[in-house]
């Protein structure tokens, strides 16, 4: 397992752009055993969110074959659709039960310090500029090793398991496109995990996480029109001044009276000369929302001001959702198998349950469909020591972390597999 | 010509309502032989701006009755038709000529003081709380005056006069609804006066205005849902906000490069308790441009700035049009014709010609439907020693300076009757 | 109790003008044999907020007497000190126990309808535009049956009973000179209640509210420089302007992460002739918050917006507390107390505890204060039908609540008089 | 002439660099016989506006002595001192006359179409990124050629010629450094021109522009405190949202009443995560008026509202002056010698007076300081046939214009050294 993460610690991808992780993990599930569907099988193309740039699919595309992909597999997954999902039927009946794992790294530089442990034990990064921040390397590990205990048991168990290797879980661009595609369809019980997440201790377990935010990433540009800001200020359509409207309003959007909501914009950029009128300016907005109405009630709201404030000023407006999922909490039943599991896990010392996750996270998208469709799902934490916070450059976690996450899912897999719960 | 000005100072009426007034002129007209269209025949009722309520109407007719106006007459104005136009066609062919006065007072007190002329010579206004503090009451008995020196030629000149005595000039109301109705047809000279503006001594002139501003004044209602603040704000549609947004919005709309424009929000009220999301808000507007392309650009940028402030903060919208008088400036020709005549007035001091007004009229309506058409216009102006400034409870004019203002429009009149001009 | 609360009802008085109540209560209360403080000695003069004019004060004063007040006993209460304190001593030994009602009627019309109670039954307010269509009659109605019932005891209980009739619980005007005044010295559990809050039937009761919501009542007057929106726009300094982006910054002030938060401006006037550029603007804006530390940074966040905003336009800035409360929740040991006493009430038909009050409540101020000194508060609800809801104009409650409430009341004083509770 | 343009459109440099230029102009004035102040003698260096970093200083000044500049004369210019001035008194009494001419090119690509005349003729500028876009090559050469002129005459005039060659024109950064060092003292007649500024014709001449708009340069940079958006929204300072609120009220600063004012936030970045409360805003603003007045007053109202905005969203603010030039208009005097003196050369086919120039020009805050001191002061126009507009990668003018400009200069020197004029 710490082989597997530091082979795809070293070859970090971002988002849409998982390779040669996606070949690795069809590679050695292929071998186990498991019955696969891969790429546009899973994925639905117009569901995808915030896809790169084409030049990004064919660098990481070159770099993965470089790196020893087998290139007809590397094409299945080629131009954003990085997923995978393998499926083992049980002997005897029973329910389906998902795991889900995420793949992508993160932009930003990795720690060049000779205390960083990827430096120290020369596994860092070795496409520059990507760096496995979040641990998504640990979990695609989990989900390989989870692959091996199960492959093991040769169907000895009841119902179905299907393990999910979803692309682009930052920003929240993956998710959505495999639930469209179907990768859901007839789960009873949904399991995720992630490493370190307010649980940042090696021994300590979130059973379950409630409150991932929902949330909507939107990318706008206003359009207008330049013009010499001296002798014609009239003759320009002010882009800039319609983005500045928009970020004020936007934050002005009221409190809903029942779900907790949050607005920000994280980034605007407009104009291009001191004495020009701005001709263009895009802002990067982030919408957050506790239950699905307030969710829906922000996003209205974002959506009229917007549009308002291209009218006010006369420009053309352009909108793009780079992100999104749903809101969702783990179902204490679920949460309860967690807890009890690890508490019978000999390195764990410390289950905390029902814990507010407090930002969002893609998986939430899934255990929404599962839950509408009358399932059940769980997100929970697996403590670790952490170098630093993630999505900073000097982000590692504890190795050791990895064994306590795999005798949790190998855990809840035999529970849920074994018969019905309370 | 002070016996009239006083009755009408007494008997002061706002504008659409001066049933007095109108029903004075159109008698003492009709006594000296002016053949004469008075009300709906010279008001066009669609275009009429600025409309008091129905219960204004109805006061003002009963004072008018009351103080001596005869009712089948008065009828004729009722109801907002408070214009009339006196015509006197020359025995000898030549050019159309028109003079125009304004009947209508202010809203506002007037003072109290003994050393205020018309409270110590007794004719202050019946009407409380309505003040000719602008000077029409003379501007309309300078009209009279015209009238009768005209009918004394007895057709004994070229060409056709005719008198417009118009309603409600204040707040820019009642000109564009004359000019609609045509009064304005085959005009070729147009001749327009007022007491007292940057001519502030008795003895100046100011043999023509230039670029009085063109204005448009706008009532804008937004009308949105209220809400309980604290339990439900996400239910409520703020109409206050919109309100807001669109003040600050309407004071960014940019210069425009070539016209000097003007911009003001003069009020703004809205919202009702302090915990309650506010429903209502109400704005007046005033916008403000030297030239015609300048006011329609102002004008459609306050649009689309009010259309997208609603639009943002989802209220609805009601706008309406409460004053409105397009740019205009005196012809050389016709002002080098006020100067000439003005410098053979003995009480003439000081004559200044091509002067800018700075401020908006509604004669530049009618200036601008004359110039339209190839005909000339001017605007003039009889200075007079002022007891305090316009629109102030404590103005008042030397009524010295309406004689002045007599001799001055019969010169011209004689002169534009009497054979072309260079 | 219902003869007392029809006489409060007809003789209604706003916030720091009940002298009519407030000697009622008096005169009462002394011819039980409370030791009573009022006046000046249990209202701190410069902690009262939001004041009426004098002209209020003159003209409830008048009334009082008119109608039988005692004009001696009524100059105690004069001019905004219409609070008063009683207290009595068991004979033996044991905690303090406050009870608080409070006087004050809204400024509102009552309905005219025979339908409605006060009409039917002739005890319609004779104060014409003030109107109990809040409760607070019945609740004074309460602490007076209370008064009578605790004076029977003689002195047969542990510890000390006081009872507070507050002013200006409206606007959350009165609770905090009351504490200042240190009203509450040394008392252990403080009880408050209110009519049909969340319990809109005859025996529901709610045994605890939680998360009464803190607030801040703001008025700002904006004060700039008036100027011909023509001729001199540079001359002004516009008031209005800087309302206008104080009102949309204030609404954009951030989300706190931990506390709910609510700001409303409420009502924005500014400006008062359409070609002036506005030197007045005046904004009444409400803040709240859940706990004390998201209320005070809201508080801090919107005085710098103020502030801001008047440099911003270069206007002079003034600002007034005009009601303020901080927020409070029952305890539960109290709230359990409450639910017991209530069991045993027969005609309670439903007892729910620990329930949001959603709103803010003057009481709340009175809460905080006790709990700081280590002692425990509840407010608790009494079920009423109710004919229309809290401030409209055809709001009337069930007076058979009172008994009910009066119940509880005594069980409540029975119980926490008696000995210790758990 | 040519040659000298052509080797200093070869050898480009931006403002403040212009080392290679300076060495060349001294060189050249030296050999002539010119007495010459330059670098720090004549700039101030606390009064430099808009400097370069210093990389820049070090990359033209190593590129100047890789061209051949003499490296100790070279350093007299290092680091920001790229001015001189030259100075000939003649052997008569009699006024001081300044000729100007600026040194700068601008920072934007040069176009490689082979149609492009310095590609065709192979001087394009060999500083790649730095391009003589706005014929400031053609002003230096032009003053070189003007000196050859007035050397020749070897001190047979009346009074004092002085050339003065300022960097850094662009951005209206280079003309105050050298006015507080003192350079224009005791000038009486001041004499600028501009290649191709509305004269976009060879043989057409602009003998005054008038109305040169006056404008400040300000970069503003908000620092606030970054914050998870989601978490601790509470806990950021949003540096972005004051930005924002700037711009649009700055947009919002009312019209002047008497000088026509121009705004323009021409750029705006803040914030870098999409995720993260922006801690860091940076605006470039402009400001232009066209008197002095309203363009003090458009300077205190933008530093009021970008004061305002920084309290009212609680970040710091760093601002910087990064250009600024005062309003100034040619002299009618001066004009009417430049354009009797034009109408005089034999290829001048077209003279006007008297023309708004509409845009900004360093030169004119050295005809203010001329004027100020009661001396005289002209700019005008060199008519070229242009290949592309000013600032534009194709930008060429035609070079025979230079001589029509050479006998202008010429011709107004002998006028203004002959004796008094009208």
């Amino acid at each position: 397992m710490i082989a597997d993460r530091r082979d795809l610690h070293a070859h970090a991808e971002p988002g849409w752009c998982e390779v040669y992780a996606a070949t690795k993990v069809y590679d050695a599930l292929t071998t186990m055993g498991w019955e696969i569907r891969a790429g546009a099988a899973v994925i639905d193309a117009d569901a995808r969110l915030g896809l790169p740039p084409q030049s990004d699919f064919d660098f990481f595309f070159a770099r993965a074959i470089e790196n020893g992909a087998e290139a007809d597999l590397a094409k299945t997954f080629r131009d954003g659709f990085t997923g995978l999902v393998a499926v083992w039927k049980g002997r005897r009946s029973g329910p389906v039960v998902a795991f889900r794992f995420d793949l992508d790294a993160n932009r930003g530089a990795e720690s060049e310090r000779a205390d960083h442990v990827p430096v120290a034990r020369r596994f860092v990064s070795m496409n520059h500029g990507v760096h496995h921040n979040c641990g998504h390397d640990g979990h695609t590990s989990l989900g390989l090793a989870l692959a091996r205990s199960i492959a093991a048991l040769d169907g000895n168990f009841a119902g179905e398991i299907r393990l999910i290797f979803q692309p682009a879980e930052e920003g929240l661009r993956g998710a959505r496109a495999m639930v469209t595609a179907g990768v859901l369809g007839g789960v009873d019980y949904f399991v995720g995990c992630h490493i370190g997440i307010q649980a940042t201790r090696t021994g300590e377990v979130v059973s379950g996480y409630t409150t991932i935010l929902g949330s909507d990433k939107l990318d706008v540009h206003f359009h207008g029109v330049g013009a010499h800001a001296a002798i014609a200020p009239h003759e320009g359509r002010n882009a800039l001044l319609a983005a500045c409207v928009a970020a004020q309003n936007l934050m002005a959007i009221p409190r809903h009276g029942k779900g907790d909501t949050r607005i920000n914009i994280g980034t605007l950029v407009g104009g291009n000369a001191r004495n020009t009128v701005p001709a263009e300016a895009t802002m990067t907005i982030e919408l957050r929302a506790e239950d699905a109405d307030s969710l829906a009630y922000i996003n209205e709201a974002a959506r009229r001001v917007i549009e308002g404030a291209a009218i006010m000023h006369g420009v053309e407006l352009t909108m793009e959702v780079a992100g999104g999922s749903g809101p969702a909490s783990s179902d204490p039943e679920l949460d309860a198998v967690v807890a009890a599991v690890a508490a019978q896990v000999s390195q764990v010392t410390h289950v905390v349950s029902q814990t507010p996750f407090k930002g969002s996270e893609d998986a939430a998208e899934m255990m929404r469909a599962v839950q509408e469709q009358g399932g059940k799902a769980v997100y929970f934490g697996i403590g670790s020591d952490l170098a630093a916070g993630h999505h900073n450059a000097a982000f590692d976690f504890d190795e050791a972390s990895l064994a306590i996450g795999l005798d949790i899912l190998c855990g809840v897999a035999a529970t849920l597999t074994a018969g019905p719960i309370a």
